[in-house]
């Protein structure tokens, strides 16, 4: 398929069909996230793949018991990882200095190219996918469910099947309301209009404001969706699996 | 060009003719971008392009001056960007809890898949690209330069040019190297040689011992490439960034 086509006519998918995902068509997949530019060349992630019933049962909790989780023929969950690094170099009697904040940076950033990357190719593949967000909500019950040792924090899901929905395209913001030309030109009442306004005046959102009862879309975010309590409390969480996995020895010695 | 093929070919290419990048392929490559997956559909990103010479030439020091953020006719970067939202909020009467850890997560995590579709794009369209890890290094002086605003922090950065170097393809480790199947199985030193005994067996690694006087490619890293001095140095700097910036508010109320 042309790649600029597949890019393009991205749609998230949750709802399979039972057909399964061919062992090399997997591959395929996963070859293609590799591929993926990496940091100084470390693969700094892992996948784990989890295909059997029980294994995506066991993840399902950690994802709030999305359907998609137990559904989807396979569950992809994409980990930073300094855990080979590290002990490569120690192994080879060299002194890993990767138990910090950049460290943990690099490995975020390969880790979700890669992620992307297997997205796209499973979207050529004529496969569906969703991104599972819950993945740094509930990353230690990830972790625990995964066996992920110290240097390993996962970072993202994604769900992969073939299709049994055709949503239509989600909306984007207005090209020009996301690119800055030359600087950052901040923004003003009117470029917020001009950037939210076809997203405010689309009939799903008239139907999410009448289902929250509430008086626009920004607040349908703010008090229902993504709550200030709930971040924060996954924050304070998160922090903590950053520090218990190894990457907030963030002094200078 | 087949999707499958411009993920499995990629090349990092640091070298660029003077050809310029059309504004209509420009388009592509950004409205590629932006239909990456994104988190709740909050586009939590921003794109900065820079082109003229003037623009280039300030944005180089932040990347120590590597020779292809002047020479490369286009160069993004890729801003986690709360900023709009939370001003759509305001305006709103919604009253935003964006300020933590998570909420930079979501960001991070859209960010990077809007930045390799992007990549993925250009490819396609001929062109070659080069990930700068040193935006995280230096995100002030970035954020200096591109006048980016509270709520906003650069984490990646390509530049984007038509081709005047093909390199050979760097190696990856071996895929059962990095997919665990299941559980993650954690290495053995049998599983470590086994993940890293092609890239040490490599002319241009034996090339960069004797190059750089060590022993082995791990001391490379840790001793000259990626060292933990410097690593301690710039994660202080980039938390000191992203608590500037209103991401580290990660307190329970």
């Amino acid at each position: 398929m042309d790649t600029l086509k597949t890019l393009l006519e991205h749609k998230s998918i949750r709802k399979y069909t039972t057909q399964p995902i061919s062992q090399s068509d997997l591959d395929l997949i996963l070859k293609a996230a590799v591929r993926a530019s990496t940091t100084g060349n470390m693969q700094l992630y892992s996948i784990v793949v989890s295909t059997s019933e029980e294994e995506k049962k066991q993840l399902a909790p950690a994802h709030f018991n999305q359907p998609m989780v137990t559904a989807a023929p396979v569950v992809l969950t994409f980990c930073a990882d300094f855990n080979r690094f590290n002990q490569w170099c120690k192994y080879r009697n060299a002194e890993p200095g990767y138990d910090n904040l950049q460290s943990f940076m690099w490995a975020v950033i390969d880790t979700v190219a890669a992620t992307q990357n297997a997205c796209v190719a499973a979207e050529a593949l004529g496969l569906g996918i969703c991104y599972l967000g819950t993945t740094t909500y509930n990353a230690q019950q990830i972790i625990d469910v995964l066996n992920l040792p110290k240097g390993v924090v996962p970072i993202t899901t994604i769900t992969l099947g073939y299709p049994a929905e055709q949503p239509s395209q989600t909306d984007r913001l207005p090209l020009q309301s996301v690119v800055h030309y030359g600087k950052y030109a901040d923004y003003t009442a009117a470029n917020i209009n001009e950037a939210f306004a076809q997203k405010e005046a689309l009939p799903e959102t008239q139907e999410l404001l009448k289902q929250n009862n509430k008086e626009n879309l920004a607040q349908v975010f703010t008090d229902c969706r993504y709550k200030k309590a709930d971040n924060q409390y996954f924050s304070v969480e998160f922090l903590r699996v950053l520090e218990q996995q190894g990457f907030m020895n963030n002094k200078q010695e």
